[in-house]
């Protein structure tokens, strides 16, 4: 079968039982979950040997260290995996939900209530872990899944998807709502793509410029989880403590993630206290920092910052710090380099507090807090999907009530329109 | 100026004065649309000039009367439309409202908060009241807008811009905010469908193949109103008066929607009494009836329905009836055929009520009331840009709430992530 057949076949199988999810009571979808959840448990030996593989390929092709530590599975992992499995179990069902209801004068009821989306596809890379944290929100959000893992993680993931599709049968729900996509061909992905009549939301998850093209070429509604070049501004009247420590932490605490925080931005009137603390903290903490000649003057360690650092996504434990006027140029800073995903102000000054919320437009925005906490399990709604960047559907953390839409239900006795 | 290049630049003027219009506050925006209103009023003899020449133009081509109809301006529907921005002006600001908020047990408060999505792009076609109407909306919302009027409508819809533009200049908002597509050069339409970077959602209204051709190739997120092919069922245990009124509202109230009524589906059992008292009714309203053979044998009246009759939106006096066995069978032809805009049963079994409202994968679902009801105005929402087919962002009457996105505000006192 060529690829753009095998993917289709798969879309339409899920499309079918997605009818069959969407309607399943919230027992049947929790019993599960939970099922889900002993079965990688019980395969663990399988799953690793089928990770073993993985890895040793990769190894062959020479990856970076912390790649493979990404890709590699361990007891311990499976147990993490299974453990996300259960925690979805306990969430709430969002199916169902009234999300608000009304009475004409007309005496029509009117209530939106929450629905599944129908058919997600998810493409993302090589944590093999993801694969049953998205099969799991989807689960419980009612939705069936077309999941597509990075081709490093084949193995592993063509085992774990099998696991999970035979737990969901076992518990009474259809086993084809979770197809995994099992070639590595890239032409599958653009196969996707096209399937707007069978897909209903695309996921990418992945480098900006895997994301942007996936955004590009699809017809299929996409919920992007993008780059994130996030600034923490400390402003004048800033606790200095506090704003270092959220600075060490929004940088350092795991720099490899899209919350974590890429350029400083310190008021000029807080510089002289704030930077030679913040920079002992920093460095302490393994971060090289790329300054403006104004940080270079209280930081000599800097390196000096060139343009192309304020748009800079690193990753990686690198910093840019820049001293600016006051708030206004904050601001200013952030519209133009910030991409709208999580930016943060440490301030006393609630007038400041206040315009900072208002006035910058990202996804999140924080006062007094670490972006770090930019996360659905941070904000208390449970696993995530990715944080979203577009505006449109969801924008912040995905969890399963973001994996849903509403319907309206309307009830009468008789009403027509005059 | 290249087509292109016209557009680009009214997107890009347009998504600079989003940023001030986002942070308007509610005053400005209303006193812009009563405004608004009042230019519309004060103009009304030079846009009664501009329409007299679109309506020569269109009237020289031959276009039908129902087209012309739609096309011409008068007073009172210049009033009309002054009327639709004041009562807009009316509604509750939906930029700022907390949608919900909570607290961490670490103390973090975290809100969601409405903000406006951005720039809004509308393509539409010949009615001139629709370009008040959007406008308004977006203006409400705290949207720019990039309009593109039928080319029918050109003069009416320029100057009809020109004075909203003008009038939210006055109230001390953005002028740009509104930009019209002033052009009738279908490329127009494919280049705006390219910004991403400038345009944050397209609404197209029109015709079925327009909004699927838009939804295939926008890399801007679309929001579609779609094609719908809407039925009633009545089920046996039905009032069969009721049943009737409802069926000839839905049908003949206004046949030229989305949200009239394209098939009825009648219950074996209560077809023989509700069939005749229905067909004499439809008649009365001059609605042409093409019915199955069971029908045919109780109507005989009506012509025989072909296949194709079950897929047609007919927008006219005409209706599809088919007699079905039980609700299963309604449920799967409702399946096969429904386009997922509005279904409705007419029933007094609340266990058919509830499966019906269950099962029925639609925007809107409705039990003993017409599917005309299904509009932002009857459901208490005010105006709206259309009915969303989409199941992501917005589905189901569009008004100013669905114009907007949110962001999370979290507020904190110095809280890191462990």
């Amino acid at each position: 079968m060529d690829v753009r057949a095998l993917v289709e076949a798969k879309a339409r199988a899920a499309r079918d039982a997605a009818r069959t999810l969407a309607l399943c009571p919230t027992k049947i979808k929790n019993d599960a979950l939970v099922l889900m959840a002993g079965g990688l448990v019980e395969k663990t030996a399988a799953l690793l040997e089928a990770n073993r593989a993985d890895v040793e390929r990769a190894r062959s092709r020479g990856v970076a260290r912390a790649f493979l530590d990404r890709l590699a599975l361990s007891e311990a992992r499976v147990e993490e995996m299974a453990q996300g499995l259960r925690e979805t179990a306990a969430l709430p069902d969002p199916v169902g939900t009234v999300v608000e209801s009304w009475r004409r004068p007309n005496g029509l009821e009117i209530s939106r209530v929450r629905v599944p989306l129908g058919v997600i596809a998810f493409i993302y890379e090589s944590r093999p872990n993801v694969t049953a944290d998205a099969a799991g929100l989807c689960v419980k959000s009612g939705n069936a899944v077309l999941l597509r893992g990075g081709s490093e993680a084949i193995e592993s993931n063509t085992l774990i998807a099998a696991v999970l599709a035979r737990a969901l049968e076992k518990a009474g729900g259809p086993a084809e709502a979770i197809q995994f996509v099992e070639t590595t061909d890239r032409e599958a992905v653009a196969a996707m793509l096209e399937l707007d009549g069978l897909l209903d939301l695309v996921i990418p998850r992945g480098g900006e410029d895997f994301v942007r093209w996936v955004a590009e070429r699809s017809r299929v509604p996409v919920l992007k989880h993008d780059k994130g070049v996030v600034h923490v501004f400390v402003d004048a009247t800033a606790d200095p403590v506090m704003a270092a420590q959220i600075a060490v932490n929004a940088k350092a605490q795991r720099p490899g993630v899209c919350n974590a925080l890429e350029t400083l931005l310190v008021h000029r009137a807080i510089a002289s206290t704030f930077l030679p603390l913040a920079g002992r903290l920093l460095a302490d903490a393994g971060v090289e920092l790329r300054g403006c000649p104004a940080t270079r003057v209280l930081v000599p360690a800097a390196r000096p910052a060139t343009d192309a650092d304020w748009d800079a996504e690193y990753l990686d434990l690198i910093l840019a710090v820049r001293v600016v006027d006051d708030l206004d140029a904050a601001l200013e800073h952030i519209r133009r380099h910030g991409t709208g995903l999580a930016e943060a102000i440490v301030t006393g000054d609630l007038g400041h507090a206040r315009r900072f919320t208002r006035e910058v437009d990202a996804a999140a925005v924080l006062v007094n807090a670490s972006t770090r906490l930019v996360d659905g399990g941070q904000f208390g709604m449970g696993a995530e999907m990715g944080i979203s960047t577009s505006r449109v559907h969801a924008r912040g953390p995905v969890g399963a009530r973001e994996l849903t839409t509403t319907k309206f239900v309307v009830v009468g006795d008789g009403q027509v329109r005059d």
